[in-house]
């Protein structure tokens, strides 16, 4: 087998450095980043990424890990090519979370600097005294978010004047920055999971996984010159899915935004022309139900992941000419690691049929290794997967190079996760006869009733279809006799009312009956990680009280009406 | 600097193997081939190519090479799959070669196998004669070719039974064929040279470089899964510029057809919806003077390289709604390795302006370095970029994933052309200050008249804009006092007539005089390579005599008319 030793001739380490490179050079005026009423064309963003880049390289050793704490703003997007320019690592931050975890994950991953957004400085505290790696505090007065920048800490320093030290001394020559690297699995950025089960850990991304991952967005998400992406989906999330160098690579318009305000997506819808956008269910329902909702008069397409949309949020978006997209992953897979393809033959299928094959989690994305979903247990050693009937519940498991380098610094989780040679989702699925991935419910959330399992999400769907319901969420609950029994979190739409009975009367048509919920409680809201999924341990807390969220940061104010229903 | 050790959890070598078993995994009931009234879906595709290389397996042994010699028919683009399938390292035979020719190849690369269209079998002749490496021969005999096929040799297996021995036993299980390899560097085909400035030279592509050219492929012609490919570019040149693999990872349909005729080409238009192909210039200007041209009811892209496309052909094309994309590359680099992507200030210029950008050979494809073009000399053992003026001569060097591996069995050969580690193509081009190359001649081409270089293509393209000229090629030809002189040899247009005086006349306004050529030779065809290529060594052995080309294969009868003019 002949066999090749590679040479600079013939072999470059994958990054997606290039691809902001290669934007630069091939379309140096082409628009960018498009924010309020500032501008970068792709020239205007690698200088200023180079800039930044040579900043922090003063700063820093290399692989050195720099935090960046700020709302989807242009700063952001140039750090995805800034910090690992400079040789660090970046370690984007959720803006939920406490500032307990901020520090926490500042003293894992040993941060050298940390770059902070205005608004956001009163979350960090006293940065200095979670970790003594940490060199500066840097922050971002954003334009766009009115109040002054105020230096809060003892070392704020501006982001203005840091970057100004990246530039040349007049009349000399700025020092030029690597644009390639040595070794394509380097580490480029640690994403910290959202902690629902536990103490975030710090998922590592590679240069290489996060370069291919970028070409498979830009595949399935139809990238090109005239692509225009709203940045709805957080940065901080997975690295915005890899997106911030899939849409560079093709050389696409950046439509960055700061809040995500149904107001504010739908001007950018028609006045920029965006014609891809990313975000949680929560997105595609904020879109589907705001006042300015109206059909779209180009192609726009919704990628949404986090949790499978439902089939009526589904089915109001298509009635206005936008095409959704299910895809599936976690921050241990780069983001999205299976999408929905879409089979001309499900045409032929009514609107329900075609919805119920849509939501499901589906297939291997284009550089992705086919999904498994496998028993709880190995069998000599080996990953066994469930027969693929649609009906047996198995974890999914991911392998390839969209898995996760591992967990810095936690050799113990590391392996856990990767057990029989492969990256263990905790995700229940089943597989379908035709290859389709569709998930059941979280390994923590399903509900075990009576030795039958209850899929959460199919009870969510069915409340959700009722036209009164916004939203649902399903927990279990002790219960003597069945083990656990499902209760619902209810959100109604403004203006509708439903009593209980009603709206189980509804679900009692659509699912089996010892799925029906017991227990119906109404609140405003229900409280969910940056990333949209729902915090379900935090509802598991409340029994029909008022429930206070264990983490204050989203401060949702459940106000709760508790109707207990007989049991089916 | 954090760097990982893969393991199979998180790194999957890259393979475009992976492209059709994910296409077979997602979209098994999809038309993946549809050549005359057979067709393949990709469930068939793939259960073809596993069956074929379960029987390769069993007569080769890993890194055996196996060749194929056949027109671009369904077997050829299996082969694709099946030969790396196998383990094998796949040879793709230009058909236009001589048997000569074709036996140094076969002995070069030590052929294990050798598969041969019953159209080409005459072509071989003893091919065990040529080298006694080789195991068998394999007719394949295609039922859309007429003729009935008649084994030739001693050993000329039939296809039908060969591959049937890749099928498992009645009963059996059949044995799994591996879809994944263990080094992405790994040998996947090697394609020859054509052969126009000597011996073939036999090119290494790596599983890793055909996958990201791939990619790079499917970006740049947006395929998708509602594209329709047609096989007008031959597979045996650069592996259809790694077209078989890219089509497949878009999950397109490919429609191979046996021979490139206008009607055949404007009929699988018409019939069957073609979204893409690529070719040579003379594929464009076939495709634009066809008595069937007319203009298209849906999206037709054309990606042509080999040569510049005139601009006269461009506008021709675009004025029948086909757009033309213009890539540039060679054997030694995958295939195409620049694009002349479009810049929308572009559509401001006059159509004469704008075809004189589009036919520059452009910018770094996605997946690809950026282009250099350099001085001849190293300076202090590094290459010296020419001025950004677009006037500056200069040879285009090129690294990168889609550089070759290097030439099989022969390292001078390889050392020679990476020196400066660098690939070196032989092509001289200028580097405009846009950063868009332009290549002005081969090396061997170009015409030195007076210290003053003269492009051949610039010439070339002022010919063709005659209204009566179809084609032109223009040579050097010795001259006492100027050192060199330019010649044309030129096609008229079917009904056209013009003298060489008129010609000449016209060419006059276009280019500077000294640039204008002192013969003119009518021909009624010219002599190209089968990548389209004019042979111009050929060329240059006429004088105004009748021109037998040295190499009989393509036997183009030269009908010449000396028409010797005063020098300008």
């Amino acid at each position: 087998m002949t066999t090749i030793t590679p040479t600079s001739a013939n072999d470059a380490p994958l990054t997606p450095l290039r691809f902001l490179q290669r934007s630069a050079e091939v379309f140096p005026q082409k628009e960018a980043i498009v924010y309020g009423e500032r501008r970068w064309t792709y020239a205007q963003f690698a200088a200023e990424a180079e800039e930044l880049a040579r900043a922090i390289r003063a700063r820093i050793e290399p692989g050195d890990r720099v935090v960046v704490l700020a709302p989807n703003i242009p700063e952001m997007l140039i750090a995805h090519f800034a910090v690992p320019l400079a040789g660090g690592v970046l370690v984007a931050l959720n803006s939920r979370l406490s500032q307990r975890e901020i520090h926490h994950v500042l003293a894992h991953c040993g941060a050298r600097l940390l770059f902070v957004d205005s608004e956001l400085t009163g979350m960090v505290g006293d940065a200095f005294a979670a970790t003594d790696t940490l060199a500066a505090v840097i922050e971002i007065a954003d334009p766009e978010f009115a109040r002054t920048a105020v230096p809060v800490g003892p070392s704020h320093e501006s982001y203005t004047v840091f970057i100004e030290s990246g530039q040349p001394l007049h009349g000399a020559v700025a020092e030029p920055v690597r644009w390639t690297i040595d070794d394509e699995r380097t580490v480029i950025s640690i994403n910290y999971t959202s902690g629902t089960t536990g103490t975030p850990k710090g998922v590592m991304y590679t240069h290489r996984g996060a370069y291919l991952n970028a070409l498979g967005e830009v595949f399935h998400n139809s990238f090109g010159h005239d692509s225009v992406y709203l940045w709805t989906l957080p940065m901080f999330h997975c690295n915005g899915w890899c997106t911030p160098w899939a849409v560079t690579a093709a050389s696409s318009t950046h439509v960055p935004i700061r809040t995500v305000r149904p107001e504010a997506v739908w001007e950018a819808i028609d006045r920029l022309g965006i014609t891809n956008l990313c975000g949680a269910p929560t997105v595609c329902s904020m879109i589907a139900n705001a006042d300015e909702a109206h059909p779209v008069d180009r192609p726009l397409r919704i990628t949404t992941a986090g949790a499978p949309p439902s089939p009526t949020v589904i089915e109001q978006l298509e009635r206005l000419g936008i095409t959704v997209v299910h895809v599936y992953g976690l921050t241990e897979v780069y983001g999205p690691f299976t999408i929905c393809e879409y089979q001309s033959e499900w045409d032929l299928l009514s609107a329900a049929e075609r919805a119920e094959k849509v939501s499901r989690q589906g297939v291997a994305m284009i550089q992705a290794e086919a999904p498994r979903v496998v028993d709880a247990d190995l069998i000599d050693g080996d990953l066994v997967d469930v027969p693929r009937d649609g009906l047996t519940i198995g974890e999914i498991v991911l392998r390839g190079n969209n898995v996760m380098a591992g967990y810095f610094n936690d050799p113990s989780a590391t392996a856990e996760a990767f057990r029989g040679g492969w990256f263990h989702t905790g995700d229940l699925a089943v597989m379908h006869p035709d290859g389709y991935v569709e998930i059941k419910d979280r390994a923590k959330d399903i509900i075990i009733s009576g030795g039958e399992n209850i899929s959460t999400i199919e009870v969510e769907n069915a409340l959700v279809s009722h036209p009164a319901v916004l939203d649902a969420a399903v927990v279990g609950t002790p219960h003597p006799k069945w083990g656990e029994r499902p209760k619902a979190y209810i959100v109604l739409r403004e203006g509708h009312e439903a009593s209980a009975e009603q709206i189980l009367a509804h679900t009692r048509l659509m699912i089996a009956g010892f799925k029906v919920p017991d227990f119906v409680i109404f609140v405003n809201d229900l409280p969910r990680t940056a990333t949209g999924k729902i915090m379900k341990v935090t509802l598991r807390v409340g029994h029909g009280e008022v429930v206070v969220p264990a983490n204050p940061t989203p401060a949702i104010a459940l106000v709760v009406v508790a109707v207990p229903v007989a049991a089916a």
